[in-house]
């Protein structure tokens, strides 16, 4: 790795640079699963950054499930993305992906709260439908990212205040496209992972019927926590 | 229901006997699955009650997922937990798992959130080693409850706070009453149930390895308010 | 308040209207406090709405701290918003202001914990800089709204994720309007309401400073927890 | 610092010990604020303990604000607490303080969170009561401590849950021993700092008294939180 220098972007933070320069070396197979990384002295000269810069790209790819830090040894390259995933979207869109699930915990957590203690009888109704499309989506020739983000955006409706809805949409291009990444990967990967994302929409809609606030909120970080964890992680169903 | 007088016991907070002797009619099939319960005031008469005392037992049945309100028509009954829990446990004792459950939830979600912080590699080992014997305790003759309550103690012991297992041991004997009863309605139920109870758990874990704390304390939480769903649900897959 | 009814305008949602027509009455004097409001019955025949749009409206009074519930006798008028604030901003504004804080807990309570983990130098300078200015706004001349939305993208953009400097900007309109606002109240206030201002500032820029993730994330959420109490509250200092 | 071991002590993680020891030595005045630690390999050597075990001591030095690190630069020593505070209590039982607080910041968030949603008229009042006696307390010749707890306790009852008033019970030792000596620090320190205790308990009771579940669990966890900050800080008025 220590041949390459960083490819200065404009407008682009360098620590996002330099993540998105280390995932591409892991995604074409020049550092492998169980292969070290240089230290951080070594990275900063390398791509001449400055310590910091190399802490948070460091830091993104152990959030993303990506790197482990074993305690006196370094850092190790955990898991390489799927095929599928790479084949489906550039790098810089993966860390797009990532970035809008991490605003989206925080945003949709408190609409899906507030959705408890709010919903209408019709805007529950709305919810359930767009469940049972998602439901039928996995199994039809249907586009489950449609029926994803709909759901989505019948929970923020429901929360009773405009700006949750308004926010979702000015978020829904790079939503829309991380969840037709994403549940292409569960249609192509197992039955398992359907299941797993069926089931965590559905624990969200019972806690919104069910009028309860926390487990409401709860259920929908919970959801967007492992949305994010499927993005990197291919090999396995989560 | 209107005939029966609150039998009142010493030491007992008013809204929990109201609380169990409601129950006691749903389990005893006295009040079945869609019947409409009394109104506020016919309650408040029929036990010799205050409103707020009322309240309180409502409110409880509805976080319990007992009964649900449709708006401007009253409450109803809306699910009767599984012969199999009434037959292992009594009424008392169910209201006990359900406490014991709701300070779980603060006090293992913080636990869960420093030890992704803190664990150290013999802590994390010990994790792993409860969830293997919990994973292998559904398909031997092992008993699920020790491997889980196992479980739990170790991601205490590994928050580096000493108080944590040493609240934690407090509660072993609710705690461990309340696994013994979920997770043998878990093996006699069904394989999906059994699943989900693992990936919960396998879930917590991966989040402590991964040194993610929000994940962690997401992961806990999540896991407990749906053992929680659980107790009084005996009829679905949760 | 029996004789009037809802003036129905397009696109915004019945309880709202309720909400902001209950208001203004509150506001204009006609209702006081200690005032016993009409019962939902009442409501719903008056204004010819459901009873699910009255509930919204009152839970949403109650969130704001207008009205308070004594079971069993009803709702009262438990304040009315500062003449201040009413001289200032229209009813609607004031649920808007409302709305727009309810969004910032979740959005902002997000990035400041991400900004803990995240933060370079100089993005923790530029958060102490916007921090000096909003101390010094409130002896000088100087106007505080702008200082204070200065601090808040200054947390947003040191979250080292652009999405939320972006929705925090699309929100930047109705943000500086209510800031605007209960500055205003606060300058003309006390002191007092001054001083909590800016310790509440305090300490979140304290716990980015020290790389305390949960409790950025706490003192963000109380912050605007507490702001949103201040919009309606005058006559205390919050 | 180099030519002390560490003096192993039973039964106490050696994290634990060896956090004590680099604070003794903070207390006594041989690394003085701006004061630049020995390296982790340094500190391994000196006291011969393992990488992971002076992480761990590091973190929590860190955590309690005591230190600061600069990038690439290392670990310094950031503030000295009080003689105050040193006068009154033994290293040992800092620790100890902290450790209490972590865990009443899980456990008593979650209770006011359910008070809020439960607490009966006379639950409310105690609250109000051990509010009042908390004010007048610190005119007074009374003692802070022995109000402050009744206060906490109230909450935990107020909860309707049994368990958080048993567990709290079984915290009473350290949590009144922490409680005397931060409230003694608060007395003998400034008027700022007791107006501040003061209004963080108002903030719990108002929300309680609101009946905002979030609201209240959030001015609970902030109120501990920055508890924890005021007992290693004597400098400054938090």
């Amino acid at each position: 790795m220590g041949e390459l220098k960083l490819v200065r972007r404009q407008r682009e933070r360098l620590g996002d640079q330099l993540y998105g320069q280390i995932l591409e070396r892991i995604i074409a197979g020049e550092l492998r699963e169980g292969d070290k990384l240089p230290s951080e002295n070594q990275i900063c000269q390398a791509f001449s950054v400055s310590r910091p810069t190399v802490r948070e790209a460091l830091m993104r790819l152990h959030a993303d499930g990506l790197v482990t830090t074993r305690q006196g040894s370094g850092t190790f390259v955990k898991k390489r993305p799927s095929d599928q995933l790479t084949r489906l979207v550039s790098v810089s869109d993966i860390a797009g992906m990532l970035r809008c699930l991490e605003v989206r915990i925080g945003l949709e957590g408190q609409a899906a709260s507030l959705a408890a203690q709010r919903r209408s009888v019709p805007e529950m109704e709305r919810i359930l439908e767009a469940l049972a499309t998602l439901r039928a989506s996995f199994t039809d020739e249907a586009v489950p990212a449609l029926a994803d983000y709909a759901f989505h955006r019948a929970v923020a409706k429901a929360s009773g205040n405009a700006f949750f809805a308004e926010l979702l949409e000015m978020l829904s291009g790079p939503i829309q496209g991380a969840m037709g990444v994403a549940l292409g990967l569960t249609r192509a990967g197992s039955k398992e992972r359907a299941r797993r994302v069926i089931e965590e929409h559905e624990a969200i809609a019972e806690a919104i019927e069910a009028g309860d606030a926390e487990a409401a909120g709860l259920a929908m970080r919970y959801h967007l926590n492992r949305s994010r964890q499927r993005v990197t992680d291919g090999q396995r169903d989560l």
